[in-house]
């Protein structure tokens, strides 16, 4: 059985991230899932998505990069209190902060992967640290502080 | 006279960015222009660009940081050189490394306003940094190092 995304178990009215919301017809629909100790999610660039020809747009490396800390940060401490994806709603992350480290222009083509782990949690936030290959290549890496969604964000109090 | 756009100037070549290119059809087509001693942008939210419902998707704030960014360090070296924008083509920089600190939540109807300095300058790297309001709220700031496009990307020799 192919392991639950993180993105289809967010609460129904949080589902609405251009980058990742299942409920946002124009946007870009990441979808991310546990492999072993790594949460890893998958991307087809558009034709669009260019920086200059043949080359990715980095902010959509730093919208991905955004994106998939906040699954990998929700799919952590589901996993650390026990629960596997999907086994209930999946907490909503926000970010903070968002550093991403451009290594070599990213070829258009190829679907780009990423790859994160959590590399530190503390009273409320967590870091997640990831990478970005294309075509098997590392292009960027990236490392996102999330905190929880704050209340004023429309927590269901 | 209104001050020119940087992005305006781009070479032909290298203007089909997603977030500043002119000859992209689908992109976000931010315009970056001196206004005194700053770069500045305004942008107005596509209702699709949220995070959370009636909120902006980080993302975007991150697209428009960078691409900005880029725009500022063009502006900036011709200055330096005693050119103003449009006295030749834009030089074209790429993003070394891109660092956002989102403040608090950047709410969704507001057109939001870049403004950006280069604070340091080494022998290629140009070091921007900028803030985002929303509303006359200061929602989110950037740092981000630009370097200029290499010869990989298809910079004329």
């Amino acid at each position: 059985m192919a392991p639950s995304i993180v993105q289809d178990h967010y609460p129904e009215s949080f589902a609405h991230c251009y980058g990742c919301g299942r409920q946002n017809d124009l946007g870009l629909h990441l979808r991310s899932a546990w492999e072993g100790d790594e949460v890893v999610a998958r991307f087809a660039p558009r034709p669009e998505h260019v920086s200059l020809p043949g080359f990715v747009y980095g902010g959509l490396l730093a919208s991905l990069i955004d994106c998939h800390a906040m699954a990998t940060a929700a799919a952590h401490v589901e996993r650390v209190a026990g629960r596997e994806v999907g086994d209930a709603e999946a907490p909503r992350y926000v970010t903070a902060a968002l550093h991403v480290d451009f290594l070599r222009p990213t070829p258009l083509g190829d679907d780009l992967v990423l790859r994160a782990r959590v590399v530190e949690t503390g009273r409320r936030k967590v870091v997640v640290r990831m990478t970005v290959t294309a075509g098997g290549e590392e292009t960027a890496r990236g490392e996102v502080v999330a905190v929880p969604m704050p209340e004023s964000m429309g927590r269901a109090s």
